[in-house]
Order: C-alpha cells, then structure tokens, then sequence
C-alpha cells in the first residue's frame, strides 16, 4: 500500500472554498483503480496549508491510471483555482508501525 | 487528535541504522504522555528520505511534555547521529474525512 501525500497552500481567504471542493471530489477518488482511502488534513502552524492523503495500492494506480484521467479534470476544476502556487505530491511505503 | 509528521533526510547508507534506531525508541513514544500512534513512511521518490508520523492528543503533548524530557533525548542519541541536516516536525488536524 502506498501514501500519497499531496501538499499544498492555499490562497488566503479560500480555505473553505477549497475544502468544499475537496469533499464534492471525494467521489471521484472513490472511484479511481486502487484508491482505497482520502483524507484531508489541515497544517496548526500553517493553517492555509494542506496534506490531502490517498492511498493506493500502486504508484501507478496514482500516476498513471488517475493523474491526467477525465476525474483528475473534474478534480482540478473544483480545486486549483484556491492554489497559491503549485501543489507537490510524494508517495511512502510504511516501513515500521511502532503502535 | 493532532497529527506530527517529521520529516528527515538520512545520511545515504544509514538508512538501516536509522530505522533500527526508530524501532528501538517506539518504547519512548509508547509511554510518552498523549502519545496514540507512531509508524514510520519512506520515501518512494527519494528514499533517504523520511517521515515519521506521531499521533497525539494535543500540540503541547509532543512540544511541551516530550519534547526535551529523558525519553526525548534517548530517541535523539539513537538517531541523530544518522541525520543528514536538521528534521523539521509540522503538527496537522484532519478536517475531512473522504472515505
């Protein structure tokens, strides 16, 4: 399983625009191949940033199956007009769970 | 419930030291007031690179009661010495859950 997390700010004072756009999208994440959980998650010391979390059960179902699809427009549609700059996703693989 | 996600890169090499190191210390975030979860993530794209995600009650349970104590300067003498530069931590707060 992988962790994408997608980073990033937000322009003032759109916030809540971004944040109801997040959650009319939640379907089109639903729905993507291999995309098994979404949550968003807003920063204390920054709170006009954002970490939206997926994971997937591939990289690819991510990059290749989703990234560039006709949801990933929809998506984009409804969010990146409240981006302040561009956002940066990364993938993780858990290595260690303490507890 | 707060999320801290620290984010560290790793001397190349010393990654197999570093997850050790964070095995050994999961006894210290166990016991440490307010302390609900620990897993560590890796980096797909740059895998010296890092997160360690915390779970915890609130902020000042991570930067006021741990922070600094006897159990925080035991996980740093497992671990510091395989930092390459300084971790930087950032607390979030899950505003939407998808699914």
């Amino acid at each position: 399983m992988i962790l994408e997390i997608a980073q990033v700010d937000i322009k003032p004072g759109q916030e809540a625009e971004f944040e109801a756009g997040v959650a009319k999208a939640a379907q089109y994440f639903k729905r993507a191949k291999g995309c098994k959980s979404m949550s968003l998650q807003r920063s204390v010391e920054h709170p006009s940033r954002y970490r939206l979390f997926l994971t997937w059960e591939t990289v690819e179902n991510h990059t290749k199956d989703f990234y560039g699809s006709a949801d990933w427009q929809e998506w984009r549609k409804l969010v990146a007009h409240t981006f302040d700059g561009s956002p940066s996703a990364e993938h993780l693989h858990e290595t260690f769970k303490g507890f």
